[in-house]
């Protein structure tokens, strides 16, 4: 085990009716900013509890913040929030209305330009800054990464900061999610997972097993929420497993990997795919171009997720990819770059971008551009 | 699942070397006290390392809180901490170091008497503390709860209150543990689990699959200890577990039973059985006493943990409890009363004090005088 700092400083207000207490979380005596997405908030009735909750306090309201939220759009939040001395940030919404609100929240604190905060990383100032998630997905709501998109220029790319003072989780807002926004929510929370586990195996055994804990907990639970989204239980444990699956907790003491993430951004960024069906698409083929490398780590996920027990090993390693392929299919998304109108273009694109870059990704830092062509064409 | 609030800010410094950390760690400004045990840090390397990390700095020692602290012993410490002014303690040594440090803590803080702000129940105020911790076992270093006895009278209560601001796990300082410290540490760690995992099932899939998570753990390592004392990575996972066994995480949104505990601490205080293995000899009686009650969480547990899928669901259900007493053994504890010359007065004793307390243990709260007496007869 690697040694490790760990510190997650968030508190967790999760369960039914649990939106009031904002009333009591957010501090008195602040200039508060709510910021809000495009409006599904009013439809599913969050928004009319964060007004009752704050009846008699004023607030001001920056609404418009899109999925893959964009720095042009969060620029103008951050002239605003001088403009008002905003010194508490509320987002109301999924994880990019939070990831956006981490940018603000830094945006406001400082006299960089909010890509160029990007663009170094780490936000090393932030005002205090809080959520309402409504969406189980990114696990921004526990974490203090945020991933920004710059429209004119199609790129996206994290960077890191504080965590959320508090964040609510009332699973019953998740019923008015759609079915793709929920396969996309739980192909996140797997992947997230992934990204964290299939490493160099024998780093932490518990590391490991809770790791599996919550790809067996999305496996169990995937089918049985298309049968039943609005059964609270079954919401729940979905909340709490994209919550857990990206808030440090599963990477303590572990080398990571999110090499599929830095490739499906840039499909995010240059095609509009969503951010959790982009990594159903990668991922797959990441495995593939990555077998031998991740061969002895992926034995013991055919084993212990799959119960994969027959065949040489090189059979159970790769009816591993297929049962993971299969997990993203059964979700009800596609996971072909053909099955999505891109091809050639787009992969010469990022090939070229990641050589540009200059910097190679993945647990080895080996996934230069020429690696990401390879990938890429696997999931063709 | 139910709702819940979660909040756990320590800061965990986990590796080998993070010891020399404490300079940075604790602020420039403090009174600072250290609390230590009976010596064991002087012969471990622990000590020169703190005097090490903090040359040039003036602080205060306090030596001699022993196992299972008496509040006669902190309430000396209060007195110190109360005329040097003290505003900020570090524990070095176990849980017991520890546990008492978060009751000198709160009666620096404070006018009551110490033994009071125990039989609170809660510490409504304490100076800060951190601690580094030297024996993985009760979880106490990324906890608010702790455990204190009066010697006069031979109680031994637990209260809440803060959480160490950090808490130092350096692996390589078990190496000079006991093997009986090491097997009372595994089965403490074990027991934790068992008492946030073995009630009723069905309410978080994902808690489930954590608690189970590092019960796996718990065994696969407990052997290979055995053969390898001082291997690194099973140390570090076997420090790890044992934080992760009872630090919050693994209880969100479900019911806990702790009944185990409760006998055990009566156990304790009168005739000093070690914590770990005063559980290891109640764990495996109250499942018999109790085996109706938890028969569908044994089911699932029985499969998960040990592989039991034949027989009558009766039959896999007394070969989980079974197979649970045999790991209890296997760590090298007795598992019986009668095997440590406890008998009918001690056991009577418990049923009185049960009964004089008026309160019933448990997840049911049914566990009574009468239940406790039946408990611990089957414990013989």
């Amino acid at each position: 085990m690697k040694n490790f700092i760990f510190q997650n400083p968030t508190k967790l207000v999760f369960g039914k009716g649990q939106i009031e207490k904002i009333s009591e979380l957010i501090p008195q005596d602040v200039n508060l900013l709510i910021t809000y997405g495009g409006g599904s908030v009013t439809k599913n009735g969050v928004y009319d509890q964060v007004k009752n909750a704050l009846k008699g306090r004023s607030y001001t309201e920056f609404w418009g913040i899109e999925a893959n939220p964009r720095v042009e759009t969060l620029r103008k939040a951050i002239v605003l929030g001088k403009q008002k001395n905003i010194n508490f940030i509320l987002a109301v919404g999924g994880g990019s209305v939070l990831d956006g609100t981490k940018l603000i929240a830094a945006g406001i604190a400082s006299d960089i330009d909010a890509w160029d905060i990007v663009l170094s990383g780490v936000a090393e100032k932030q005002i205090p800054f809080a959520s309402i998630m409504t969406v189980p997905a990114t696990g921004s709501e526990m974490n203090g990464a945020a991933v920004i998109t710059r429209e004119e220029t199609q790129e996206k790319y994290g960077f890191g900061g504080d965590y959320p003072r508090f964040s609510i989780l009332d699973p019953e807002v998740t019923y008015s999610l759609s079915e793709h926004q929920v396969a996309c929510g739980l192909a996140d929370a797997y992947t997230h997972v992934l990204e964290q586990y299939m490493t160099t195996p024998g780093q932490s055994r518990i590391m490991d097993r809770w790791a599996e804990g919550v790809l067996l907990t999305v496996i169990e639970i995937a089918p049985k929420i298309k049968e039943n989204p609005k059964d609270y239980d079954l919401m729940a444990d979905y909340m709490l497993s994209a919550t857990l699956a990206l808030n440090d907790f599963i990477r303590m003491g572990i080398t990571q990997d999110w090499a599929t993430h830095q490739i499906g951004h840039e499909l995010t960024a240059l095609n509009g795919i969503t951010h959790g069906h982009s990594l159903a698409i990668v991922m797959p083929g990441l495995l593939r171009v990555l077998k031998q490398q991740k061969f002895d780590k992926l034995l013991q996920y055919g084993e212990r997720i799959f119960n994969i027990t027959e065949g040489s090993d090189d059979e159970k390693v790769n009816k591993a990819i297929e049962k993971t392929e299969e997990f993203y299919r059964s979700l009800g998304l596609t996971t072909r770059l053909s099955e999505e109108g891109v091809g050639e273009e787009t992969i010469e694109t990022i090939a070229r971008r990641f050589n540009e870059r200059g910097v190679a990704f993945g647990e080895n830092q080996n996934v230069t551009g020429e690696v990401a062509r390879e990938i890429l064409n696997k999931c063709l």
